[in-house]
């Protein structure tokens, strides 16, 4: 049972898009992603998903209605099965809830695509 | 599907240690509370539970382990089974992840128990 510093995690994080694991409860995931421009369409069959973001702003696109933008403390649940696409303007530090082993990419598996997820560094 | 504001959910919230719902997914609820002092000794017999202090220090006491300090923009998940007591110092904002309908006081029913949460204000 050992804290998490969002800041420090952050910071411990090179790549963009290429979620960490910060905790596990309830068979859910907590996850942190440094975002940059934009990521891939897609969506999860089972998972509802949520973003809060905990530095800059991600905008999050949908196939039938409007976006929505996201600033810093600001979340959002995407229900399962709704098809969007994450884009950070320019850049955004991500919170994610979502059952654990849910793939980043859902059901598009391409060169962001990351499985079996690293622990962060706190 | 609507994005939730947390500085605004939190400054419609007056009570202390009044849980507001402000998501639920895959059956698990994000709810935010407004902490202020004690709280009261429980444990969760099948819930694991995540506290992440948005604003302000919230300490949280163990029977058996030294105390978790929380300060703003940090997380922690409490096992199931694990007794504990929230201690907001002199008061926190707290976003907590859960399954939808765990108790905020636990095992324990006293005058701090909420049950059928409001949603919050956005």
């Amino acid at each position: 049972m050992e804290k998490v510093t969002l800041a420090d995690a952050f910071a411990s994080i090179d790549e963009r898009w290429d979620p960490r694991l910060a905790g596990e409860l309830n068979g859910q995931a907590v996850k942190l992603a440094k975002a940059e421009g934009e990521f891939v369409w897609h969506s999860h069959a089972d998972a509802d998903e949520l973003f809060l973001v905990t530095e800059g702003r991600l905008r999050i696109e949908f196939r039938d209605r409007d976006d929505a933008v996201l600033e810093e403390g600001e979340l959002l649940v995407v229900p399962r099965g709704t098809e969007h696409r994450p884009v950070a303007e320019p850049e955004a530090n991500i919170l994610l809830f979502e059952p654990a082993g849910t793939r980043n990419t859902g059901d598009v598996e391409n060169e962001l695509t990351r499985e079996d997820l690293e622990q962060v560094d706190d």
